[in-house]
């Protein structure tokens, strides 16, 4: 149940009603303008409640902090380089693994150069073999922080494991959520108990409904930070792409949820040549923000080389990118 | 095996391999550049069929005249009032069935307000239930010609049977085969007996390589006037959009195939909120045209009212589509 | 609308209504017990008439006529020398292609020794590329049915086109309508035509109720001598088998349709030694019948060699399976 | 590349050997027959080593403990009351959470009647949101356990969190990893460092590939006791069923892997009468056991009542059960 509370806001009657809901066992989320009540289907009002209340929405999403029926109006993060949601088009671009001190700054520099606001770059990488390269670990973390210091830029990296949630969060401006830990509901609680900003990754089977409701483990442990990525999911045709961008998730999401969506062409498709008209495509689709590999030789990447974009085409690309969206913004007038 | 020809060609020789190979009981194309020789591995060439020759490529897909490796520069389709493929961006757009003369005739004069050369609106609709409106019929396709006629624009409409094909082809300049019809191989081979271009739609368990391999049908039956369309797969996530629309299989037709490829937004999503949005995602990825479904009262359409957008917003979505188009173009420069 | 008759039945009442519904311009189909009305949410029923009916449902599914709710009982097929539905479990083995008249003739035997009643192979073979062996034609039918003949077994084959629909009738007992035509609609409409049984193959995306939808398209053309085949199903593993066996349609369907449900081993996981234990499970499932490709000489087979058990293979698991069956039909009592 | 060793083996060389590639920096893992080197692709081995070696395979997969090649027969898991893997098949019964101390021990009896040795009961439930019971945590623990030891049973429960897993260690016999975390690689890592066996279920969209690679994990980690679990992976069609049962995987897995393969039909299907034939198809597949969730009264079940069987139809479900797998061991003789 959600309650559209009368403007302005009766609070007496408002703590009334949280110790009432609270006195039958339920979870109360009140923000300026709602009160959401889990899992209630009923309730009688007394008149001077009634008077409190402008509506009452009894048939809500199983995601309640997360819908724009709770908060009608876009989240905005604000990072000390970038805004992410709202008007703005936010890029992220960074090598998939951090490989060395020297390299995440040159391509912190490419990075900064094409427009790119945040810096990412993995340290401890989720692979789908114990065999394969794990990740520099917390000393990648410190020359991923540092390159992104010198370049004016904010910090995305991938948490994977709740214990280092505390460790990361002293590099990192934004926790990245792996698609393959979308539902890792331990994790999802370790982040909801900081204020750190989450970009959490859709999972490859993961449908829309899944990704808010394992957007709602982060904003009910209280960070309401959160933006959803859309990085294509598996679907029978994986041949030439190694995945399929579901690029209808980014309006689909962005009239269910506030939280802002962003694209990750690289992921989505596997191959670089492919990632410029997806580029191109997720922007005109109207994501908020997109993220992006780049490196500088892809050949001997320590991971996921064949989809990296290679400075050049970087550059090419996000002016596009940018140049788009900038056409589009005037169709809003 | 695809073999290079030296230009200019050696006619003679030519000739000669032509025979040896038919004699092998191998099938034989050939172009101004190429001659392909179906199921072939190896051939002992003499020093003068070799002087005559460039390279010769032993790996080839299964589908050969569709390849780029045997047609490397793009296929143009000519119409009387439209160009598909190349550097120009095709408009089609009408309603989903022909549902009487006047209301064609209406949307036929929306459509080209748009932007759109080419009127589409189905008279043999194929339904997933027998109990579903089938269509005008030929009534149709009559009141289809005409409106596009009146307004200076070509017809692409479906055909679902072979029978039908000849009736069909005296009132349309586009075949349309559906998704559902993809690999109804009987059909496919009907159509390449004509020299009417032919749309072929992608199946909803298509692969790129199922899509490519039916193309063949028609190309090795003798018809080269072929486009294909990607309308959106089938994945497990159909909540909120009907399908999958998997714009990565733009950029990756665009590489193993000279045809043109369009998208179709419409049934992709299967909502008309979400069209717009795909519509320039779609254009975004590079396509050749676009083909939308629009109707001026959706609620009452025959069918796949939900999908169709009303005049207003399709004037608005297709002047953004041109827009951006005209933007890309300045890209290439 | 299914109106469920009183017994015994007021014929007069019956008639009248039909009248109505045909003036209201509804399609309606009438059995023993009961009166179907498509696309009729709501009717006025006199005092007369509501004496002869036991109960009207108003929710029924889009297909009806396969429906249990119209149709409780199992439909049962008969053929000369098989009983197809019930309480009886049906084999139906062969070639994958019929390759020549001795072949065909010996592959009998085996299949005949191993229990099958129906003997498959295919003359019309839908190929995904236009360079395979497309089939023997109507000489391959000749060579199926004399070697279905010398060994007092039935016959069922593809049929690909309507056209070929009279030709192929003079040869087999059962059409069978590949997964790439399910919705085929204009064969499905031929084949309604005719009183032989049809064998409609699930789509490789077609969902439960997309292949009872097309079976509905044969059933209200006036053919009720329907089978279903579950043939495995498109998902995003095929690397170790060609598609995904969904035993869970056996039972699924059961539950909605009255049609008997044949399982297809061979084409669901596409490599021999898989077949056995998936011929197992389909039994132990409860299909009412097992189709499945049997050959003598796999590696060169002129078609899906790679999935034909070999007759020793063939005749261990025929046995196997009929002796579960045995086992199973003990628990009923 | 993995080499087979001579026998007896030549331990001096096969120390040597391994001092070699640990100068080489390759992880090696050595067993009574194999020593398999990780990402080695040449190695130029001298005489003497060349004369204590049967041969060298260099195309291995990715996965490689738990690969035939470097394993040839099958794992067997050792637990107080059950032997899981080999000949034997293994019954695992019990509710999808543990609810309160007299109802987990009232589903103990009833799981134990039925021929279950292992008790299955969740205490620690991934939820798909945030609002739903989320288990009774460690108490729960504490009851499944006695439960268990009350009827000579042993425990198998999920962990969820790698902070947990000493914690779950105290209770139960086997851990159980759910399709969620599949790779969460962390809780891998974690439990691999136990010598308690696993249960990893497969992911909804996990390949085979996928599967085995994530239980490489546990296995490079030091904890060989794992078994698989085929749970339903996620389709296009999921209306009649919570999920599509790739029984397939089955008999695939056997010839990849030698640890125990079971199936749970509860998950996989998520409705309660459609159990009974998954289960008989998942034991007809070859199986080494079956896991699943049963309740006395699901319609008040804490979760995923709707998918619980009820005692009686569990009992004539497990009966039919091992009289199915009794008979198909008398095939192999």
């Amino acid at each position: 149940m959600i309650i559209q509370l009368k403007q302005p806001i009766n609070t007496t009657i408002v703590d009334e009603l949280k110790v009432k809901f609270a006195r039958m066992r339920k979870q109360v989320f009140v923000n300026n303008n709602y009160l959401a009540v889990i899992d209630l289907d009923h309730f009688d009002f007394t008149d001077q409640e009634s008077a409190a209340i402008d509506q009452v929405k009894m048939k809500t999403s199983t995601y309640v902090l997360g819908s724009r029926m709770f908060h009608p109006e876009d989240t905005r993060i604000k990072l000390p380089h970038s805004q992410i949601g709202g008007s703005d088009f936010t890029m992220m671009a960074g090598p998939c693994s951090v490989e060395s001190e020297e390299h995440i700054r040159r391509m912190a520099k490419v990075a900064r150069q094409g427009g790119a606001t945040l810096l990412r770059g993995g340290a401890f990488k989720p692979r789908t073999t114990p065999y394969s390269f794990q990740g520099l670990g917390e000393e990648g973390l410190r020359f991923l922080r540092e390159a992104a210091d010198e370049n004016g830029m904010d910090v995305i990296t991938e948490v994977m494991d709740e214990t280092h949630v505390p460790m990361v969060a002293e590099y990192t401006d934004v926790f990245q959520i792996g698609a393959r830990n979308m539902q890792n509901f331990s994790l999802l609680k370790a982040v909801s108990k900081t204020r750190i900003p989450v970009a959490l990754k859709r999972g490859l089977a993961a449908t829309i409904d899944d990704l808010l409701n394992a957007s709602e483990y982060i904003a009910s442990g209280g960070n309401h930070n959160i933006m959803l990525i859309e990085r294509g999911i598996r679907t029978f045709d994986n041949k030439y792409t190694r995945n399929t961008f579901d690029l209808g998730a980014v309006p689909v999401l962005q009239k269910l949820t506030h939280y802002p969506i962003i694209v990750d062409p690289s992921h989505a498709v596997g191959a670089w040549d492919l990632v410029a008209p997806m580029a191109y495509a997720g922007a005109a689709s109207g994501a908020s923000g997109m993220i992006v590999e780049i490196h500088d030789d892809p050949e001997h990447a320590f991971s996921d080389g064949p989809q990296a974009l290679k400075p050049d085409n970087y550059l090419a690309m996000s002016a596009h990118v940018f140049a788009l969206r900038q056409l589009m913004d005037s169709w809003e007038g």
